[in-house]
């Protein structure tokens, strides 16, 4: 009986909370939304809720809170849901205001996709048998792999689970079968010939803030339906190392975590089979790309080390793993196919984003980098290859920014500064009263402020002939929107503290660049094209990008935003097992550099944090534009 | 609350009944000791009990108890206990007298056996790996593989549970590890070199009536626990036909019956890890042998289609089965090999007899007889072996005769008539008063019928000279012992219904060998070694089952008995992969027989069930011996 009930609202879900749970896990347990980067741990203060009623069975405000909390918010009943702990038996409402919630997510879905020929894992072999007699005795199994060897002169091993089918599909289909195979090695499924249906297979891109789907139809190449969410692992840390932290503080958490993903990959399932209106028995085949960590915990393997130097994964060639092994409900013969990673963080996806842009045989030198949370960078052409991972943080995503937030409705996705009045326009997604900042925007302020003068090189801010300009606490902060203007009733600013965030950040990023082409032995004139993948790099501005220094100073038409083409690569190899040997292949060759072991990395990271860098010989473009103005 | 309690006695075991439950079904869920033949079919008539409380709850007398019950008998509350169905909610309660218990069953385990250079398909590796370094991020498995590789020269792929535990089994041996592998293929376990242990493995024989299994010690070839239970499938029938109609009934009773035997399997695996002080994650093989049926139900693949002519089995190749998928609880990585078998009811079993006995690189004509409900019999030397199974039905394990029972406690085992007084004497198993008469008694009485004159060759009673001779019902039959000597309180006969039932067992196996020499173009005299398996033959008096014609007329110093070679045969498998190969190579070569398609099999038949046979001059010794009695 130590329940206490928790009602969350808007949403207006109810819960019985146990003494001594927090808020949090509460609304972790109904899958409230909820944001959270630091997965609870008190650390990233963005879990704020009102408490309605029901205070004094809460336990008393936290040290944690007393740091991310004003004193009037405190008095108003402001919580962070992650401190307060039920500690009483009563009836709780709590209020999770629009700042705090995630909301309805833009998902990237699309990338940039190369054509293939079909040639998928599994197929499809119809046989007729010789039905048995008293002089032919044969066993029901070996009478089929003789015929399927004549047929394909392949010698097949057959699954244990399609095994126990056979004698029923023979008799089913009067001795006419038709048979599923997968890479010519094994026999997956039988079925009466009359019954065979289309193959179908999926591929699945875990980020680590969403997961996408795609159901494709594999013998005619076209998708049948495309789904995604957002990862509901989300609540235990916005990015991969909140996540891993989570898991290192009790053994079961990777058990749980893996349990979250592989519920999701299921729910998937089975919206994209309804909406195709297919049975998840008739998916045969199954693609999975994802960052390191996102791949460790998908396969239920420790990503513990991962993230601790020398960061060393436990596993990055590719693997076939049977999906019932993995707990993925889809047919019970069928095999999962994880993508090989590189090294390090550089995963799974970055494998997939190579496939999908070509540069491994790309005549000219060639740079993609996929921004997240982590960052993957790959240079080079056909001839030779490097990759990097960079820990740019999930600034971009709008994380560790004051008012920033995910590309959800409400944020303000495009900001532009009039050079004399400095005044202020921006576009919100979904054309809504603005809650804050998404990532696109944040860059765009600051090549804004750059190109004003409002920023020096450095960083700080500097002019000052403009109200929106202010000191709080004594630290400097840019008023983006007025309170009379915002959905939230405050004032939406950039601090400077965001800045360096952002500094930060870009400053990652470059760095990797630019250890690579160090490291290549080329320098920008050089790179011929830049892949910008991954969500956040198809809303930002690529002018304001290059502006802070973000990539290599390449013409804007040289820059390509190609989205999210580590699902287009884990489609194509879904369609053809050649992709999946040139993944393979391209996996082994692309040479891994860890750029903390570069001894010019603490030099390149100080310069890179300048806008949009120190050595401004390399970013002519930039600096001529800047002069224009 | 429609439910009715219902006590067993003298087991006192209480079970709460549903209404429509018959008494045997709420038995079968107690695991009350109860025998049937039939599985609850109401054909066999074995499945009495007396009812003491509830009568009038149970439902009336059915046509199968009029039949099987005397008058006086369902006078005094004597009921099937698949007849008598729960019609009211009261509290019944149920004796199980001692003849319808099956008892402490003798079980023979021992076996001959040659022996084997060890080589089991399990080793272990130990390598030192290079700690990974900011300059070497290769992964934990890539790592692990490319030593394995080094020291083995084998390519190995992983198993998706062993995977898991590689991150753990590096850092916690402080990078020195030791692998086990299975046929040099695929890595099954990690773990630190300090806690590597013996590796073990276990052989397990499906019998229909017992479950052997022997666990090994991998390194040393010894064995480390023999356990052995009746088959837990029993109460669904006692021989294979049985079950498989048990089966065939309800489309959930396959999954039932494999859950049932898969269950009975790690209970052994539990109670020999016990008594050899291992844990069975230590368990990293295992061997399984069986008849057909038991195999297949094994393997949770339908027996259907085998007990119906033309009598194909699903698969009859060996298999290698991950235990998990199979559900048996040993090493989670660890792979179950299943033997192969040879064609319709010759199975696995039959291909382990060759092995133990060593038929197929034998230089002499041999013949091997494995008795059991169904006969397996194989013929030939090294150049050339055929084989066939014959249904020779239980009577030889006490089914279908009117006092048989099994070989346990009370059992009368041997017989000898004084051919002049027509005295009788017996020996029982255990040295109690008599129950019953198991296989090798009835035998043993019959042959000394035939040699005292009591019956004639074609079966029937002729001598009368003694009161033991009576007429009950009209039909003649033999008082082995009396109603004062028996612990049953009845008089313990042979019937002419019980030599009928022996006359068509030995005539099925003879008829098998005759038509394997006839087939081979040898004659009796060829052959120059008899080995009899099977639990049966090692109790029986080979004078006996030579006397009633039950195999080809050989000098008996040329009959073994050479027991349970089918676990023996397992054992050896278990010990070395050549083994497995040769059992791989010798079921392909040994040629299938099916006995019904052959033209002579009913004249052969029809002959064969005289004692010893109708062409008396295929059996001079046994005519030599009766003249000379």
């Amino acid at each position: 009986m130590q329940r206490s009930s928790v009602t969350f609202q808007p949403e207006g879900k109810r819960v019985e909370a146990t003494i001594d749970q927090t808020l949090f896990d509460a609304a972790g347990k109904l899958g409230v939304d909820i944001q959270s980067l630091c997965g609870g741990r008190g650390i990233c203060g963005k879990c704020r809720v009102i408490v309605r009623s029901g205070t004094h069975s809460l336990s008393h405000t936290s040290d944690a809170e007393e740091r991310f909390l004003s004193e009037s918010e405190i008095r108003t009943n402001f919580r962070l849901a992650c401190q307060a702990i039920v500690k009483g038996l009563d009836t709780i409402v709590v209020e999770v205001p629009r700042q705090s919630r995630i909301g309805q997510q833009r998902l990237l879905l699309k990338g940039l996709e190369r054509p293939v020929q079909l040639m998928p894992s599994v197929r499809r072999l119809s046989v007729s048998l010789k039905k048995p007699s008293l002089l032919d005795v044969e066993s029901d199994a070996g009478r089929l792999l003789r015929a399927l060897r004549k047929k394909s002169g392949k010698e097949l091993r057959i699954d244990y689970e399609a095994l126990k089918t056979i004698p029923h599909a023979v008799r089913g289909g009067n001795w006419a079968v038709t048979a599923i195979t997968w890479m010519d090695r094994e026999l997956i499924s039988v079925k009466p010939e009359k019954q065979s249906e289309n193959l179908y297979g999926m591929a699945v891109d875990i980020g680590t803030t969403k997961i996408a789907a795609y159901l494709l139809n594999l013998d005619t190449g076209e998708i049948s339906a495309t789904v995604s969410m957002m990862n509901p692992q989300i609540p235990y840390g916005e990015d991969v190392i909140s996540r891993i932290s989570y898991i290192m503080r009790d053994e079961k958490n990777l058990e749980k975590m893996n349990r979250i993903v592989i519920s999701g990959i299921n729910e998937l399932i089975d919206e994209a089979c309804k909406k195709a209106g297919i049975d998840p028995k008739d998916i045969y085949d199954m693609i999975v790309v994802g960052n390191t960590a996102m791949h460790h915990i998908f396969l239920g393997v420790s990503p513990k080390y991962v993230s601790l130097s020398p960061y060393p994964a436990v596993v990055q060639s590719s693997l076939d793993v049977k999906a019932r092994d993995l707990g993925v409900r889809m047919n019970c013969g069928a095999y999962v196919h994880v993508f090989p990673a590189i090294a390090g963080f550089v995963g799974a996806d970055a494998v997939a984003d190579a496939l999908a842009t070509g540069i491994y045989e790309s005549e000219e030198m060639t740079m993609l980098v996929d921004i997240g949370t982590n960052t993957e960078i790959i240079l080079g052409n056909k001839e030779k290859l490097l990759s990097c991972s960079c820990a740019s943080g999930p600034a971009f995503e709008g994380a560790h920014i004051k008012h920033g937030m995910r590309a959800a409705t409400g944020a303000i996705e495009h900001i532009w500064i009039d050079p004399r009045t400095i005044e202020v326009g921006y576009s919100t997604i979904g054309n809504v009263k603005p809650s804050g900042l998404c990532g696109s925007a944040i860059v765009d302020a600051v090549a804004q402020f750059l190109k004003t003068g409002m920023i020096a090189p450095e960083g700080n801010f500097q002019r000052s002939e403009t109200e929106r300009l202010r000191r709080n606490e004594n630290k400097p902060e840019f008023v983006i929107a007025w309170s009379d203007e915002s959905s939230t009733g405050d004032d939406i600013v950039v601090t400077q503290g965001d800045i360096r965030e952002v500094q930060l950040a870009k400053a990652a990023i470059y760095t990797g660049a630019a250890i690579l082409m160090k490291r290549m032995k080329v320098d920008f004139r050089d790179i011929k094209k830049v892949f910008i993948a991954g969500a956040f790099g198809n809303y930002v501005d690529p002018q304001s990008a290059r502006t802070i220094g973000m990539f290599p100073d390449v013409p804007i038409q040289n820059v390509q935003f190609v989205g999210n083409t580590a699902g287009s690569g884990a489609r194509m190899a879904l369609l053809s097992t050649q992709m999946r040997r040139v993944a393979e292949e391209v996996a082994r060759r692309i040479e891994y550099i860890e750029l903390g072991a570069d001894p010019d990395f603490h030099k390149e990271f100080l310069n890179a944090t300048y806008f949009p860098h120190k050595e401004t010989e390399r970013f002519p473009n930039v600096m001529r534009l800047m002069e224009k103005d």
